[in-house]
């Protein structure tokens, strides 16, 4: 059996960066097996030199030239790196020099900068917006539904939550979320706490067959999860959006990123980046 | 008074990488005001179009020639953006070009590869992580505790919620938190129920200043809130995690980010990337 190719994502902070450039990029090449591995915090010489050792042995071990994405600051660190027996692909030689040269200026070099914790008022609002979204989860209170940026709507599993939750982490957003429960479907209406709101409501929904498994495995053998329910539901849920004029997502074939991204595109909100 | 650069970050899909990155390069030239644009899902030539003439806009109003950061995917809309009188700093060409002639095959060139809904078992683990971890927020339950990750203890406001629905998201980790209380400061031990689970606790702790601010504003002029009673609980819960063995870190000073991707590293967990 073939090896897989190893790529590397080396950092001197977090490596959230050059993990998710690296693997969007890796994406394109849908063909090829990949072994991924994320070496972050390498911010002195002893630690490069490892990465070195560990990308020569994946060379050896593999059979095949590992890839490196590095977002390495410091010349001696990248020079280190640079050595191996790899394919590098050093972010900030690629980006840093060319804006240095449009900028006029030398840039800070400096390790991390990114991500780190920047001043008080912009920390503070994003953890506000994800205090705001785990207390106005799920329908639990009204009480300042008013200072929702966005408010989800849903039958219950449709992946109201998870991108709730990543609208305020990544975006600053207050997003709350409210269950269309079996009653509101009946009625054909929104939840009342809705009606005056409802500009800022988006929908989500998704294949009643996905649903039937999510819940399957909450509450297995149950109504709920039973996929004539299931289905009833979701058909339900789509004709009242409709009716109501409410936009919606399917999460079945979207990622968190993707609705997030998509819902606050929509509603034209500011992204705020951390 | 001096205009800012206007820096212009272009995506096919949701924009989050290119916006990652380019916002990581952009923290090196602290001394330039930026003003920051995202235009997400630009996907045909209308609204190249319309980008492009947004990027001319911007450089005429500002007097400075704009950055576009791009990660577009088709060829005829790179080469539309690339038409504007700005410096564009093509993600695709500097990276997928030497990619390819490294792994010896053409790229896909396909739109939106990167967070799209990937197979359900990779959507399902994240999700149940978010899940567990919601249920596991700020000591709420013992149930499945042994089931975690990572448990994060601190005193109240200090960062964990946060962290560990970050942990969840970003990670796919299964992330419990539990409230150090005064009553376990005055015992000087760990909750019960952590105690056969040490070796998955880490800690966060927090300057008494900061904390004072943040729950002043919860509860104003509390005992809670008092910079005494918050410099007693710190001081308390250091001296606490120390006895205990407890690795801590300090969320004053790190980022979310950098918060979740310590933690992770020094407990050697796998991260996953969605």
């Amino acid at each position: 059996m073939s090896q897989p190719r190893t790529v590397f994502f080396v950092s001197d902070r977090t490596g959230i960066t050059v993990e998710m450039l690296g693997n969007s990029l890796l994406t394109q090449f849908d063909d090829i097996e990949f072994q991924r591995v994320t070496l972050p915090f390498i911010d002195n010489i002893e630690k490069a030199r490892d990465v070195l050792s560990q990308v020569e042995r994946a060379g050896v071990d593999s059979g095949k030239r590992p890839l490196v994405f590095t977002s390495l600051m410091t010349e001696t660190l990248r020079h280190e790196i640079s050595r191996a027996n790899a394919m590098v692909l050093d972010v900030v030689e690629r980006f840093i020099v060319p804006l240095e040269e449009e900028l006029g200026i030398k840039s800070a070099h400096a390790i991390g900068r990114s991500h780190s914790a920047g001043n008080f008022k912009d920390y503070n609002h994003r953890i506000e917006a994800v205090n705001y979204t785990l207390a106005h989860d799920d329908g639990m209170t009204n009480r300042n539904l008013e200072q929702a940026d966005i408010i989800l709507v849903g039958v219950s599993r449709s992946g109201k939550t998870p991108t709730c939750l990543y609208m305020a982490l990544q975006f600053g957003v207050k997003a709350a979320n409210y269950p269309l429960i079996p009653e509101d479907l009946e009625r054909m209406k929104l939840p009342p706490a809705l009606l005056p709101l409802r500009h800022k409501v988006w929908g989500l929904s998704i294949l009643p067959e996905r649903l039937k498994t999510i819940r399957q495995e909450r509450k297995p053998d149950s109504k709920y999860a039973s996929f004539e329910n299931c289905k009833w539901e979701v058909d339900a849920a789509e004709a009242l959006m409709k009716t109501a004029g409410i936009s919606f997502l399917n999460s079945t074939t979207k990622s968190i990123e993707e609705l997030a991204a998509t819902i606050l595109h929509e509603a034209r909100l500011v992204r705020r980046v951390y």
